[in-house]
């Protein structure tokens, strides 16, 4: 017979999880497992709210187990960090190939089954315990609170432009959505040599794009003459949006061999115009987070070119008001959960 | 004042054109330019039919001016063809690249306006006047009338594989559609050395394609359980099929970090489910035929391996019959039209 969260492991642990669908979250006792041989068992300060934990609390995507303790933007003592996942296979391809991510056996942070068969928890919560090989070691300059939102949106952005080959100084890129996402990837993309044009559709994040993130153009995606006008001039477009949005006008904006990837994922599939894609042999794509050796040499890169996300520290006991927010995109741009300071015991 | 295709160029010519939107094809008086510092004349042999022909007479695409004269599978004199365009404007990035076929300037070799402001007409005539860049050599042991229909459905399956890297021995590719396009595919990726999975709306095509084709297997795409076999098994796929039909399947066969290549282009836009191509970082991308350089070397590469289109030649006045089949696939695999021998002055 399964025991309880509470009972299961050995390591008393407390922090906030969803028990249904209305994703509210309160007060959870759960434990955590002995510390392995290649764990580390460690305090965590700071948890960036990632809008995919919003999804995951209300079940969006049909794959949620409650209770859900989310949190995968995770800084804990010692100045290490831990992300969206803390397992995979080891043995497959990806796995030797250091994308972890792309591991059919990946566990994630949260909302998942570990080896033993537990449910993973995440980082709202007093303490985690995690393999060694999921730990990130965030550089001294790197201030915790914010770095902790690389560790999810930092790497969302910066593997596919490495991938992808959208990371060559002079080049020209598109960031679609101003959101969490987007504007960690205007800084990527600034920061890496390249010239940015956010497209976006609220006039209200024009000045802040071009004055304090650095872009080098924005527009509204409705206006059409500026769309019209900027007809094949980007060499990739990241596409940070979660929701539906039709894909010909961002087609319409790449050169011929461009490559527009989607970051975001809309629950509503978007028509994709094909004869577009063939006359200029572009292609959309996916990428999701980042292996663990990629996602070290993006934080070492962002504390070198001081990139963190902005963010607003929240105490635990407003995560649902900060839900609720994150609903409206009213957040500039990514709640920090001062998890140290603020979680109390359950 | 402009003339009329009769009268507007000195070379007198004749063909076979459609006057309207009922596609119906009958002989039909043109002219030829004269032959230009860099310009050859030929005689037609055979040209092939291409279902893009079809869509063109019909108007499915609404860019078609009448008359249209169609043909760009063209063998003439002297053992070399004309392929589906015949100019560009040789000083954009692409041009420079030996990527004609992706210049803004583009010339198609009929349905299109040619630099001195006359419509180009294709190979359903008697002859052509084409500048020697746009002319492929044909090698000695490539049969004519076979080798026609390389010029373009050839072509449309080679640059993907390579530009997309789908060309490595030992990969494991599918086509999808055992058309025109999709039987040509078949032959170049098993001389590439890679293993071959035809998937098919018919499993009247099964026979065919295991045993004279040499595929290494074959689904019906409607059989869900073998298509759930092959889950996750190829690294790319060649989508030759030109009417809508669903994306998600295709990127369910596809291992992490596969590719979907379209080369058949559908009036109506599928929807393109964005979580999959996130999970496994899956591209589905767009090509369409090749730069002359390379449309060279895939003659070359075709000519080594024997690789021809399966035809049925016919003569210039079934023309309208051919198309009614092509309407409703009946034919193996390609039709190609022996203008030498049946093409009568109008």
């Amino acid at each position: 017979m399964s025991k309880s969260p509470e009972e299961e492991h050995p390591q008393k642990a407390f922090g906030w999880a969803a028990r249904d669908t209305s994703g509210v979250l309160s007060p959870f006792k759960l434990s955590r497992r002995a510390t392995g041989d290649e764990d580390v068992t460690f305090k965590v300060l700071y948890c960036g709210i990632c809008h995919s934990d919003l999804h995951n609390i209300k079940n969006d995507w049909g794959i949620s187990s409650y209770p859900i303790l989310p949190g995968h933007e995770i800084v804990v003592g010692d100045k290490v960090g831990v992300g969206c996942m803390v397992g995979a296979c080891h043995t497959c391809e990806n796995c030797k190939d250091d994308l972890e991510n792309y591991c059919p056996k990946m566990i994630q942070t949260y909302n998942a089954t570990y080896y033993d068969g537990t449910m993973t928890y995440g980082g709202y919560s007093d303490i985690m315990v995690a393999n060694e090989r999921y730990i990130v070691r965030m550089p001294e300059n790197m201030p915790l609170a914010a770095g902790a939102s690389s560790l999810c949106a930092g790497i969302t952005v910066y593997s596919p432009m490495k991938y992808y080959g959208l990371c060559n100084a002079g080049m020209h890129l598109g960031v679609v959505g101003l959101s969490g996402l987007g504007h960690v990837a205007v800084k990527f993309v600034k920061a890496l040599g390249l010239k940015v044009t956010v497209i976006s559709t609220s006039l209200t994040k024009k000045q802040e794009a071009l004055e304090h993130l650095g872009a080098d153009a924005f527009f509204i995606s409705r206006d059409q003459a500026q769309m019209a006008a900027a007809t094949a001039t980007m060499d990739g477009i990241i596409d940070t949006v979660s929701t539906k949005h039709p894909l010909l006008p961002l087609i319409n904006l790449i050169k011929p061999h461009g490559k527009i990837v989607c970051v975001g994922a809309p629950e509503q599939p978007p028509e994709l115009p094909i004869f577009p894609l063939l006359m200029g042999r572009k292609m959309v794509a996916g990428s999701i987070i980042g292996g663990m050796k990629e996602t070290q040499e993006m934080i070492d890169f962002a504390a070198k070119h001081n990139i963190t996300a902005d963010i607003e520290v929240i105490p635990m006991d407003y995560i649902n008001t900060a839900m609720e927010r994150l609903v409206k995109a009213d957040v500039k741009y990514r709640f920090a959960i001062d998890i140290g300071n603020s979680l109390t015991p359950a």
